[in-house]
């Protein structure tokens, strides 16, 4: 299940950056498991990983391989996330990466590793290294497609974004993919993505980009408040189009960092509309907080609350279970008097009660929707904060009660 | 669905307490839904209350009321909670208690008055008050099993627990009844208790007593992480014993501060038992955290995890959903190498990944039991927390969708 149409863009290929994508056999569907990306040398690459302490293998050498050398190749496989293996998993990781080294002919510490799936069982290295020829034979800089389906686990649907611009009369392109579905929270999720650029972008300026752009983007979903020990959100700037990001004018330069954070969020979003079980695609505003940490704090507390989101799944504009999340969340001296709370448009609570003027009928055409908001104003400060969520439903538990991840 | 037999205890009479049930017909169902508890006069009371900043009216009133004048009655009403009301809200949960105080002879502000169920409608006053003089004609002494059934709202199971002892040669008794199977988590719940002794207790120290109680029981249950507007935890001490606390011995106080500890520990067990759609009981057991707090927060991470309940209701032994929560309870410098996670006592993890000695067998066995243990040694210190959850079902999402609380 999944909220909203189910719609993939037109993909524009990034030169520099190419995708070969092939099934090992690690998942029993033989559905497509097996995805390398192939970076053009001099290009800048830049990551935000997982906080979870149990960091996976493939995260620990991903990073060491960062600092040793130019960074020329992706390879992620899904079906395993070679996590919870010990010092097993991590030279499992590397057998792989030395196997994309020979077949490409670069460094091992050239390739960066990325695994996904289910938890604690080894990797399956051979069907891997077997199958990697065939991935590498399949690069292409226009596989983003085939790429984006084979990143997938328990999504049901591929996540892409792209987008052309003009910068310095010249067009420049962002594309990219992402997976995710379930243990999608800030910091982050069971989430992978990978967004490549032909502008030039040093690779000090590219780092802050991507933290700019995931923490307003995969560090504002939540679907069921679990997060992944192997997170992991790439940025390549390939510097292909020629177009340098420094040299551009301020407005210039404002324009492609903000269709960069477009980009990112439209991927997040995808993430939450295809969230296990989801049926409900709800976005939680805050406003007039002191601070973003309190607004952030409300508005986690209810996109999270079981009691929201099973009202959610049943359409029950319950607004008694949203006020009892908003005075749970640990706020200091909330004034709940001074509160407001909307369904969209309709305001369903004030002062701490039904509003006066709220007529049932109006919030329950408000939660029939698919897509909708709840939007509160705590009325004591300047700050927005919005995070993203979905409901809790049947699918959500059957979905988690099969899945062995 | 409840796990473990349903079985209620005998319940001992407290002499100086009295209870009466009724049907007010709040509940549609015509099950009992109202309870007068009268309180012999001389009787010590103290309370423990929702820290939820939505304070329901009722909860307002008790407040102000226990400042006012010495209390002598509580009437609880089920099928609303009179929460979200507002000034209405607080005015009709006065006009309860008037009624009690007029049929008893009382001053107004000397009636307790407590809701629970829905929120956001307003009580049904006329309903409540034409049924008092029935409650009130009911009051005895045995009126326990019948309170402990009128208090329920979406529980399976009434829930109580009953304890004599023999303190200076005399025998005194506790006893208690409590409610509460969804929005159950730490500081408190969507529950209500009365717990009430024959022992002598000065207000002062029952104070303290019922505090230390609620503590170690209702605030380390969770069922879902929502807490509610109405949480309420009553301990009376009507002294009709003689036996006085104070002037015992150290061995036999610290022996019925153990008993009464117990027994808040039983009623708040039974609640997570009864847990919404519970269909596992299981105590989350850290040892070896640095401190109290970090205990707390692994342990309650653990156990509010979506995807560890989850494979709960599965009888998933998923040892690595059970990583995935620590590494991500915000544990600074957090040793994963240093960790061991057993599943009663089956070690199923070990140094960040499956314990050399695991077979899937064992732990299916644990997982396959109604009732467990996921025991978590950190070992960096000595602190030792314990909390009591359920898993997330089915039955959950379908109660929570249907149910308008």
């Amino acid at each position: 299940m999944a909220v909203g149409k189910d719609y993939f863009p037109e993909m524009y290929p990034v030169p520099g950056f190419k995708l070969g994508t092939t099934s090992a056999g690690i998942k029993t569907s033989g559905r497509s498991d097996l995805v390398v990306m192939e970076i053009a040398a001099g290009s800048s690459v830049a990551g935000v990983f997982t906080k979870n302490a149990f960091c996976a293998a493939p995260v620990q050498l991903t990073k060491a391989h960062m600092e040793m050398a130019e960074s020329l190749f992706f390879v992620t496989n899904t079906g395993n996330a070679n996590a919870g293996t010990g010092e097993q998993g991590k030279a499992d990781a590397k057998i792989v990466c030395e196997k994309v080294a020979e077949i490409s002919g670069v460094a091992t510490e050239a390739v960066l590793p990325f695994s996904t799936g289910v938890i604690g069982e080894l990797l399956p290295v051979e069907k891997i290294v077997e199958a990697l020829p065939a991935a590498h034979a399949a690069l292409s800089e226009s596989g983003w497609v085939d790429a984006a389906t084979g990143i997938l686990t328990t999504d049901t649907r591929p996540k892409g974004a792209s987008v052309q611009l003009k910068l310095a009369g010249q067009t420049v392109t962002i594309t990219g993919i992402a997976k995710g579905s379930g243990m999608i929270k800030p910091n982050m999720a069971t989430m992978l993505s990978y967004v490549a650029t032909d502008v030039v972008i040093k690779k000090a300026l590219l780092e802050k980009l991507v933290s700019k752009a995931v923490d307003a983007s995969f560090n504002r979903i939540t679907v069921d408040g679990d997060t992944s020990t192997n997170d992991s959100s790439m940025l390549v700037a390939t510097g292909t189009s020629g177009v340098e990001l420094n040299e551009l004018s301020d407005a210039e330069q404002s324009l492609f960092e903000t269709q960069l954070n477009q980009l990112f969020l439209s991927l997040a979003q995808q993430i939450v509309q295809d969230g296990e079980g989801a049926t409900k695609f709800v976005s939680v505003e805050i406003s007039g907080g002191k601070d973003a940490a309190e607004s952030l704090a409300v508005a986690y507390t209810v996109a999270e609350s079981p009691l929201v989101k099973t009202a959610l799944f049943a359409s029950d504009p319950n607004w008694g279970r949203i006020l009892a999340a908003i005075g749970r969340a640990g706020i200091n001296e909330l004034d709940v008097d001074k509160i407001q709370v909307y369904l969209d448009d309709c305001l369903i609570a004030d002062k701490g009660s039904r509003a006066a003027s709220y007529r049932e009928e109006d919030g329950q055409a408000v939660m029939d929707q698919d897509v909708l908001s709840i939007r509160i104003m705590l009325n004591r400060g300047d700050a927005v904060e919005t995070v993203w969520t979905t409901d809790l439903s049947h699918g959500y538990v059957r979905i988690n009660a099969e899945y062995r991840t």
